[in-house]
């Protein structure tokens, strides 16, 4: 697979991401960019937005805490980062749970061309307009992927993928990344992740990093970014709880697991299925 | 007591809690909730917040950073709230040290009813017209609750409590929580505590997972919540100091602790004094 | 020197330290203030900044997502610092990034007095003028210092800091420090500050701390800051690298460091000299 030459990508070009995002995780996503070996800009005003995005490698968009000076700054950086042929990933966080993020994930997919629509079960499914609504930014448990309901996840994952023409990536225990002509379970990953905030919003800014450094291969850099996040949680899992630690080394121990995952522990841990 | 009672409601609810807050502690109080067993969800846009909330158990106000819209958005989520029953939780971050916070303040609790209010002894002073301004978001140092001034200062919060019809917890080196009926000083804390940004706001989104699982027991669950903040103070405060370590891990282990604390360990070490 | 006066003079005034900063590191700041001894304020509403600022006694004005009502507080609370002959630091974020960014220092710089510019290579030769434009918030290649470069860049820092009346820092591999009448190099720091977001913006908050408690020694507190920053790095490297951890654990080690060097390790550690 083309894993090491994403990963080769990333250590020749330090891609440069820019992540419109809220408030909430942006530490945290700022720190996973570096740590993976990419460089952040957060840039969000949209006196700037275009300037800034013209000079990165990739544009994430997260829609938590949407506001609409932030939604005028992604329309503006989606557009332009379109016209200049970057990888744009959309981060849909929480919708579902409010009409405002649903209408604001519709628009932004109608007038912004994604190379990667990562969220929950809950939030892919109101993004496909399968969903019964959120609860918050958390999957319902009634929207989890389960072995008993991978295959239909995927096709509804497959359908949306060849409806935006983006690589979709869901996140749960089992994660899935469907392509236009691939589909993949990842079985990748710990409950931890669950339990600190922003191990969604990180994923999305570390597939902007592989994105960016393998725009042309959109498939493989989302699958690479899935199965980084999930061997890292592993990692930081194993790590923490063998000290009888809890959800704040954890935390680190995921920032840590990502600055020094090499090459050959991401072949060994991998599990990634094709479907 | 009812503690063990509310933790169990904890697990099995897992509360979801909408915290209205400022952007510099804002990912420690995800954090906090998710480690205490909640869901946080931090939406504060008056487009959606009414939206949002309708789904929590508790929603938290936090004064910290307070702008406009901000302020339009706690309003709209306090009412709507207040309309559906769920626990209203307010953190008055600063007040005192502005006359924006202060009427801001004063406004929120003349539309808005609260289930507890939590602040430091400056900012409870100031809510109680008693204070003389605070320096900025830490209390002042002749403000501090001691044991000289214990009773006094109680009497002052069971009169805010009796005033305004909300539980009033008071944080510092004693903690105090006044309710309708009772009055309690709790022992627990540490020093190190006030060397990290965020504690205070943390406690009030931890009050929002207790009040979320408890909520008719508003004086219990704010009470278990100090005492979770004080023991988990102590707990970090032994790992961080006896491996000759700073306010970085300090940090990192009061996470670990609220997300690890048992039972036995809350019963063991609470600090609970009626007066 | 006079090291030995300002670190007394912090834990004497525990200086209180207001931050007009950006969303991203927002909490690393408030917390080196914190672990540095010094107390952080973070309002940024222009409704209040004045009257917050007033009774600070050191001011950080950071230009990470810069937006027009934080360009409006910075230029109350800058004004209201100017006239109280508070200390106010520069940490022009971005700049030479855009054209926002670029026009927003032109128009500090114009408006408020500041003490002390801190910022990266790229940003400082963007505020000299000299810049070629960065590409995002972390220094171009072919602008750092080096060996090779430096008599040259130490000239152009003095030169801005002739012009601005202001200590000028730059913080690189080698960090400069220019004043009216000195130049000196720091060759303390690690590799590892530049893999986590916020080491510049925190190093600008610290220095608000030294120059809050010493604001008649400018220079000397703007290179205690900048030691201080470099020596921590050190010691943080020193104890993640040695447990083969990553920039996880080297964040949690930094504000350890910071709150727990003694007069003593800085003395021993610090390697600044006069050019």
């Amino acid at each position: 697979m083309e894993w090491e030459k994403i990963f080769m990508r990333v250590r020749e070009r330090a891609p440069l991401v820019h992540c419109i995002t809220n408030a909430v995780t942006v530490n945290d996503c700022a720190n996973i960019v570096l740590a993976a070996g990419g460089s952040p800009t957060m840039a969000n005003n949209p006196a700037e937005v275009e300037e800034i995005t013209a000079r990165c490698d990739a544009l994430v968009l997260n829609l938590g805490q949407i506001d609409e000076v932030r939604m005028e700054a992604m329309l503006l950086a989606g557009r332009r980062a379109n016209a200049l042929g970057h990888p744009v990933i959309l981060d849909p966080v929480g919708v579902g749970a409010s009409r405002l993020r649903t209408e604001t994930a519709a628009r932004l997919l109608e007038e912004v061309r994604f190379a990667l629509i990562r969220g929950n079960a809950s939030e892919i499914l109101a993004l496909s307009g399968r969903g019964n609504g959120a609860r918050g930014v958390d999957a319902s448990a009634d929207d989890l992927i389960r072995e008993e309901n991978l295959r239909e996840r995927a096709a509804a994952a497959a359908a949306l993928s060849r409806e935006t023409g983006a690589v979709v990536a869901v996140s749960g225990v089992i994660d899935l990344v469907a392509g236009m002509e691939r589909t993949a379970a990842v079985r990748n990953g710990h409950p931890m992740m669950a339990r600190i905030t922003g191990s969604g919003c990180m994923l999305g800014c570390l597939a902007g990093v592989f994105l960016g450094a393998g725009p042309e291969l959109p498939f493989e850099a989302a699958a690479a970014a899935v199965m980084t996040m999930g061997i890292c949680g592993e990692i930081a899992a194993e790590r923490a709880l063998g000290s009888g630690a809890g959800t704040g080394s954890f935390r680190m121990h995921l920032l840590d697991a990502v600055s020094t995952l090499s090459g050959t522990e991401f072949e060994e841990r991998q599990k990634l299925a094709y479907l």
